[in-house]
């Protein structure tokens, strides 16, 4: 599968479910799955979308900015580097985030997310 | 080694030597390494030093905001995530970036980084 095609239905495909119902993030991770959220760190992929989930804000709107990816290594995973803002429900000014994603492939054919860090780049 | 030290010390190593000598980074990538930098993809350790060597500023001053990292894989393999600003040479306002590495364990017990991908966050 074309690299460039695969990070981006990804990135699009996991901020349109963030956005519209995060609990749905669930099927993207594992148990070995890390999140670290802000400095938080959580593993597994359901106590990461309990804490997705918990987040305290109802309305969340995505805009990506930027979005690299490179081969990960000999294991056929692939990293994710996205950049863009935020727009909670409620608040006046937009947010700038940075996010990372360890792709990793399963034997079905598809990717799992192993890592992903989190960080809003307050201005 | 705790993976703790070891990412506080490569970021640390890092950016003092970008600021002081951007061609001594060589030593931390090797041929299969690969760096994004705004968008822009260099592969291998000399390219890369040249790409950075040839950056249109003489002087900079990172100053880190956040440092994370997770274990990558079986692979023994570490992401680390950085935020944090930078502050060019007659430049009146710092920039802000993001930038991720794939430190890889070297058969000497070091590591090399695998994969670099930096952007600055506009405002």
């Amino acid at each position: 599968m074309d690299p460039d095609a695969v990070a981006k239905a990804f990135v699009e495909h996991y901020y349109r479910t963030f956005d519209s119902s995060r609990a749905a993030l669930g099927g993207l991770y594992q148990d070995a799955s890390m999140l670290t959220f802000e400095g938080d760190k959580i593993q597994g992929a359901a106590a990461i979308v309990a804490k997705l989930s918990s987040l305290p804000f109802q309305q969340c709107a995505h805009a990506i900015s930027t979005v690299d990816f490179q081969p990960s290594g000999p294991s056929g995973g692939m990293l994710v580097f996205v950049s863009g803002s935020l727009q909670l429900g409620g608040e006046q000014h937009p947010l700038k985030f940075s996010q990372m994603f360890h792709l990793m492939p399963t034997p079905q054919g598809s990717f799992y997310v192993l890592n992903d860090i989190f960080r809003l780049n307050y201005a």
